[in-house]
């Protein structure tokens, strides 16, 4: 298994009683609840109320191992998974379930200028450089006009709307009062979108909702407006105009994994692998893809949204596939996506979701909705007790408590210089461990 | 003011009524909760939980304000600061509260090797660094030989002696269960004092049952012991003897901010500023010094510990100073540090505690008493309400929730390259703010 993302984690617990010897492999030491990320980022949230510790999560189910490691290739003809450093690990089936990354769609300077908000530490970075943002003006108020108050995010699906109604609330209600002296309504907030709408993947109505919302927070939503060019200093549009920013986020969009790319399986266009009714790969049985990494086949030729719940049932339908190849239970029927609806919230009392019966909320009840629902899916108690805390915090305070900087150039000057290397000690002189019970 | 340890927030919060302009200058944007950093870098804790945005805790104090930067030099003639970046700050009246820093006492490869516990970065850098230990262990067992589970922490203060226990519990009941396949009792947590026992600065029976209590935990004591050197690889002790280590701490001491000697005013050797009984700098009148920073006279000659209460009794009393001047009240006397005791916790249900009145509590009675004393000073609701959920759990499952690794390598990635420069753009082609209420 390579991934502990939604579809990993689920695969993993839902084969906790079957005769089987499950390794998961990640290159972090965490899951990462990527629908917070944006509280993190907007200091809502901290990060460990968001992440959770992989070997935390299967402390308790004793078939799982857990393996901290890159994948660098896969060689589906002797069966063997080659890691960083040189490890290697057989298998006997291959779940790949490595989501996906930030995709860029080729715009020049995205890569090198722009921040993602893919993981814990692109929340980190973002809510870092915001709050740096405030603290350089503070210090020398003419670099407004260099644009170091406008902060622009790129792509409005939920991602960038959530980020953006964040952020409004977090400059409104929170910087304001932390930076008295400073003109604050200098602060700019562009949501920057290619379609001719909001949140297209919603009805047209929730989108308009959801666009009002954003606008009321001071959000500057502007459609129809593809980006060409990324700078240090800058956005540059299609059309020719710019807008000086020093904080521009990338939420326009993901690709699969490289790992499909650059591994031994067929991919279409987007990098998705290519897998059959079954989420496993043709040609070679006992590989299977799940979530943001597999092209599996739709009723209406569709790919599968890129979303936690796609992960999450292609990885019970592998568990329960392996099940049966392992003698327990019946195979199951093809795999079929049950779309459970989506979400999106935009501040306080906003949000829209849309649910599969076509029924639509928005307002008040759609943003208790998603609240629960977020809630409920977090993993272990101490973390939902403590977004909960966080909440009822932000809640009633307007406030929001996570606004600590620690740069990474601080976090770097903390670390000892040079990496431990192992030597050999001169066995004569090495302390000797006490005797145990002394 | 400079600094915004607990001297600086004492002495600001003091002054909240008083007509004054107080600016405090920090280098960092929070307020760190020194005391209960071993407990981020053991996992036990977020680091959002023992920090606090200055700007947060004086949002409703009008006559604050507040100053990310660095002071460069002071120029006590014009009554100038010199802030990094080229701004300066005049003031009537200049409180010194900048703390002290980890004293290496010139040992040979401290500065370079060893980790310090004295920030937010600091604790981040040795949770990251002892969880990574752990993980390649897990992939290569072999460099066991090597040192890569035996931790060094050296000096059997307060710090050192809470770091021991908090790491002793960390791996012996979470770390267990998260490697399984690994033998976790091949860790070593070494305590090391140059002094005959830890905790030299309490009563020599707590001092013997902490030592009971660490070395109950796994903690293996060497008291007696100097350390001479320290290098990448291993610790070497003055008897010649060393072990092979990856990973040392140094709590042994600390020095006061080298702004002491670097600055204008005079200095005893340990770097502390010489104040008067006020806390005022002799022939620079308006200049105060308090906390780790000052050199206060004493009546039995003796320093004054380096301690949380110190700092923030000196910033009261400066306040009052200053009231008085301002024509508010009478002048206080001269300053004099009441005693509150100190305390220090081992683990769970163990600490230690001595009260000015020569009573003394240790054990269960101890740690309760450990636990309620640091829960009433934190600061602010969110952070005590955190800290609460984050200790009922640990206590309750044994486990640490706070695992979460986010290196300082993965944080600079995460960053855009190229600090942005402010750079004038053609004013025609910049994008117009979209009018106010659309």
């Amino acid at each position: 298994m390579v991934g502990a993302g939604f579809g990993g984690l689920a695969a993993a617990r839902a084969m906790a009683d079957l005769p089987v010897d499950i390794t998961i492999v990640d290159a972090r030491n965490h899951h990462t609840f990527q629908p917070l990320l944006y509280q993190v980022a907007t200091a809502g949230l901290d990060v460990d109320d968001v992440c959770y510790a992989v070997r935390g999560v299967f402390q308790r189910q004793r078939n799982v191992r857990v393996r901290l490691g890159r994948v660098d290739a896969i060689d589906p003809v002797s069966r063997t998974l080659h890691l960083d450093g040189g490890a290697s690990l057989g298998y006997d089936s291959l779940i790949l379930a490595c989501g996906a990354v930030t995709a860029t769609f080729g715009v020049a300077g995205v890569e090198e200028h722009a921040f993602g908000l893919k993981s814990a530490a692109d929340a980190l970075a973002v809510r870092t450089h915001v709050l740096e943002r405030f603290e350089a003006v503070d210090a020398r108020p003419d670099i407004v006009d260099a644009g170091a108050l406008n902060f622009v995010i790129v792509g409005a699906g939920p991602t960038g709307v959530e980020l953006a109604g964040g952020l409004a609330e977090l400059v409104h209600r929170v910087l304001r009062r932390d930076f008295r002296s400073l003109d604050v309504a200098a602060t700019r907030i562009v949501l920057v979108e290619a379609a001719d709408r909001i949140l297209g993947s919603f009805d047209p109505k929730l989108s308009a909702r959801a666009r009002r919302s954003l606008e009321k927070l001071g959000v500057e939503v502007m459609t129809d407006t593809a980006v060409a060019e990324v700078t240090p200093a800058a956005v540059r549009f299609a059309d020719g105009r710019e807008l000086p920013t020093q904080t521009l986020v990338w939420a326009a969009g993901v690709r699969a994994n490289p790992i499909g790319d650059e591994g031994p399986f067929a991919t279409v266009p987007s990098g998705r692998i290519v897998v059959n009714d079954q989420l496993e790969v043709e040609g070679h049985p006992g590989v299977f893809v799940i979530g943001d990494l597999a092209a599996s086949p739709t009723s209406d030729g569709r790919p599968l949204p890129q979303v936690a719940p796609v992960a999450m049932q292609g990885g019970r339908h592998v568990a329960a596939l392996i099940a049966s190849r392992v003698g327990d239970g019946d195979p199951p029927g093809k795999f079929e996506y049950r779309d459970k609806g989506s979400m999106a919230t935009i501040g306080r009392h906003a949000a829209v979701a849309e649910l599969p019966n076509g029924m639509r909320l928005s307002g008040p009840l759609g943003w208790l909705a998603w609240l629960g629902l977020h809630l409920v899916m977090l993993i272990g108690f101490r973390n939902r007790a403590n977004v909960l805390v966080n909440w009822m915090w932000n809640y009633l305070t307007y406030d929001r408590g996570s606004r600590v900087v620690v740069s990474s150039a601080e976090l770097s000057a903390a670390l000892p210089e040079a990496s431990p290397s192992p030597r050999r000690h001169d066995p004569e002189s090495v302390l000797p461990p006490l005797p145990e019970d002394p």
